[in-house]
């Protein structure tokens, strides 16, 4: 039952993105079977030119995968000329430069709807194209700071904490994936083009709803940081436990797990204990909570305890490093982790798309290459330059 | 120039989601245009039922509307029916419940795509519907627990913390709409139905790109958390400093962000110091160069180091709290956030999508509504019930 096309087959992205918001939208378009032309500065992409730095390679590889590799200078007149010829061709131009970058090249959608106006034109960037904060700077770790996520991660006895992944970057990045899709479903019944965008602060504001919830049943007293408790304060058991050699996170969500958790500590009598017999009763005595179930967790393994809550239903999970997440057995298993031989890199595991098709054809990923290794060949196929007038181009500092 | 179409006008989908998950990916469709019919069992979604605890209800409120509200038990014989009759006039069913329950209710996506071989089912999960977690226990906590998140987040010296944000859930919803589309997209094309899905583990990987990087730069070693330092440990200054009246993050990823910052700070006489000199140094000296920062920024409030640093274009932000954020000038004036009086709780800031379309027209806010508040104008729209018949079914128990 396989064999079915991507699902994106056909559709053509001009990429100019850079570091992780732009690349990552179109690596979820590669993935959905787009082709996916790269352009990159001579010197490179900036997470290209980071590669310097051991590792700083690694998260270029992992977001541009199945993406042809092509050199251009956009701030030649030359250069300029080549980017439009290509969205002459393509169905969809990306990037995340700053606000206003692209109209001062004479490359915004405006220029770029007289070429095609099919065209869909996606800008993602930190605070969006409007509004009195679009030309601040951004980045992840400042929009982690303007949007509350910080104010909500972390201990109550500690000052605020970022999350550890780049949520603003990738949050704004797959938002953007979707309203380019959004947009080519439209032009397939309107036949018209658009400019779509998606600032990644706009991006991260929903992932705060238990945390807005308290805020407003609290009567505008904004929450705190909870730890590992509920971001609501309103559940318990509900935390990241001790285990002998780790943390096991476990959370009751209804009066059943509860039940099933004093099975599986086989401690049915404390079930009518006043602390511990509602929910409105644990979250007041929510300390004596934990205590308790900390008091059992802290002497079995995470493996054990993630073993024997499993079969009594309540959810739960083992806390993991990074080691452990690539090597997980079910993500390989379902294709989402691939090993690869990487041709600059050597061995590395790499991500596909999260987003799955059923009959899709089998996932294989086509590791990064170098900068401009698909310069000729694209601008052969989508253009008609023959190999003399790229390396004239080459030799003028245009590609 | 406003007034064009939403782009997912004419689009009907069917939404079974629960909590967060399904019901952001069924919000972005219908802040698109899309027609979404909310399915709840009769004693309403999860999310509803939590209503009871102050403040609960909020999140159901931001993710909800927009939607028209429907009541139906599809576990009864009439029920299904109903439902089966919702799916043939619809162009999407989303469901997040456990992979296998749709199976066994017989309304799995084999059983509808015999209904409607040109539906897109989509179904969202914590694992997803293969492999060997496929039927484990998924909430955000657990999620976050599994994909490494935790252990990259937080202080070096105090456990792994969650990031605050339900950043597994939504990552998960958002991928998820953006594979309905893609499937919509497909459709039109090729006039097939498909089914797609989106476990939130595999959503949140690439997130944490920083981190794996130095994972596998640094051969295999799992990186510890760093707090608001670099994943990588690679910038510096690069963290979040204390104001007089809070904190401000505050990063320099250039060496002419950092000799404008030391102009900021009318400490140019520091550049030649050789603990600051490059960015090597200052990555060897990292406490020395968070002591000269911090000694500046602590007697300063964070809006006067926001102006002062955003006039010398370093990259910084203060670090709001969520009652800034929920009154954001920013994000009002770009219709991000609305005011709205909702029937249910009151005076209210809701969010809208994301994702903007150029010319779109403007946005407005339905709030969610009471449980079953359309029922009967929805079965009487889509499958033509008379009142008569509707009250007939309620008295049954069916809505």
């Amino acid at each position: 039952m396989t064999g079915r096309a991507l699902p994106l087959e056909g559709v053509t992205v001009v990429d100019l993105g850079q570091i992780y918001n732009g690349p990552y939208a179109t690596f979820l378009m590669a993935q959905a079977g787009a082709r996916v032309i790269k352009i990159e500065p001579l010197n490179g992409e900036n997470m290209r030119r980071r590669g310097a730095v051991g590792g700083a390679m690694v998260p270029f590889a992992m977001l541009n995968s199945n993406k042809e590799f092509v050199s251009l200078n956009i701030k030649s007149a030359k250069g300029k000329r080549i980017l439009e010829q290509l969205v002459e061709k393509a169905d969809v131009l990306l990037e995340n430069f700053a606000p206003g970058v692209m109209d001062r090249l004479g490359l915004g959608p405006d220029d770029l709807f007289k070429i095609n106006p099919r065209l869909i034109y996606a800008a993602g960037s930190g605070f969006g194209w409007s509004g009195p904060y679009r030309d601040y700077p951004a980045m992840d770790l400042t929009v982690q700071a303007m949007s509350g996520i910080m104010s909500t991660t972390g201990y109550p006895d500690r000052p605020p904490v970022k999350a550890g992944p780049a949520v603003a970057d990738f949050s704004g990045g797959v938002h953007l994936y979707g309203a380019v899709v959004t947009a080519l479903f439209e032009r397939e019944r309107t036949g018209e083009g658009r400019f779509v965008e998606v600032a990644m602060f706009d991006a991260v504001y929903a992932a705060n709803s238990s945390a807005l919830g308290l805020y407003f049943g609290s009567g505008g007293e904004a929450p705190m940081r909870t730890g590992n408790r509920h971001s609501g304060m309103a559940e318990a058991p509900y935390n990241v436990y001790p285990a002998a050699d780790g943390y096991i996170a476990l959370i009751c969500v209804s009066e059943q797990h509860f039940t099933s958790l004093l099975e599986a500590m086989d401690r049915t009598d404390l079930a009518s204990d006043p602390r511990l017999e509602t929910l409105k009763s644990r979250v007041a005595n929510i300390d004596f909570v934990d205590e308790v179930v900390s008091g059992w967790t802290a002497k079995r393994t995470r493996d054990d305890l993630y073993e024997k809550l499993r079969k009594h239903r309540v959810p739960c999970a083992p806390l993991r490093d990074l080691g452990e997440v690539v090597h997980d057995p079910h993500m390989h298993a379902r294709g989402m982790l691939q090993k690869v031989e990487h041709p600059l890199l050597g061995e590395l595991v790499l991500p596909t798309s999260p987003m799955r098709y059923r009959d899709e054809p089998e996932r294989k990923l086509k590791p990064s290459k170098a900068l401009g290794a698909d310069t000729a060949e694209v601008l052969a196929d989508l253009i008609g330059f023959d190999a003399l007038e790229v390396e004239e181009l080459r030799k003028e500092g245009v590609v």
